[in-house]
């Protein structure tokens, strides 16, 4: 029988699973990773990522507004003008994304 | 034309786009997660994560074993006993994770 100390080490939070899961969906962390440097318009985001669809990119900015992550800003100009910004929640990866990053620059380097 | 800055800040770094690829494929987070509580036998981490089958547990291992994250260590013992623990590089990890995990903690709660 485990002790509830090695029980809870070993054991999977749901709460990290699920964050996982919503930002290694196939560009999400590149679209906040690109967020975290400021409000940016689709067409910017779109460019820092050249290799995502405009298509996809806009599903996963509506999945991002559906979590609470990103803002979109509408501004009435003319043309119209959209914008999206991380939220609160979304400005708290901060420091996940830049342990990741840490990491990555220093292990998948080759 | 933008300036050097903001197109650095606002550029995908290849490497945090391999590492997210890397660890948002289902269940990956989970494994390292899992692992960094010390080596573990086969059942205990199929036993920390019940949703995964064993299957899918032994094809995640082999690919985090083959991108230097995890080491598969026999004992020639009867029967032989197989464990997995984290590598350095998979080690080095602990601090993206500790940071997404207190992020998830904190905003995925309902």
């Amino acid at each position: 029988m485990q002790a509830p100390a090695a029980k809870n080490a070993a054991g999977v939070c749901p709460y990290f699973h699920e964050a996982v899961e919503l930002l290694g969906k196939r560009w999400t962390g590149a679209i906040v990773h690109a967020l975290l440097g400021g409000r940016m318009r689709f067409s910017a985001i779109s460019h820092a990522i050249p290799q995502i669809s405009d298509r996809l990119l806009s599903i996963r900015l509506k999945e991002l507004e559906a979590c609470g992550i990103v803002a979109r800003e509408v501004y009435e100009a003319a043309p119209v003008r959209v914008e999206y910004e991380l939220t609160p929640k979304g400005r708290a990866l901060e420091p996940a994304v830049t342990s990741l990053r840490a990491w990555a620059c220093e292990w998948l380097r080759d």
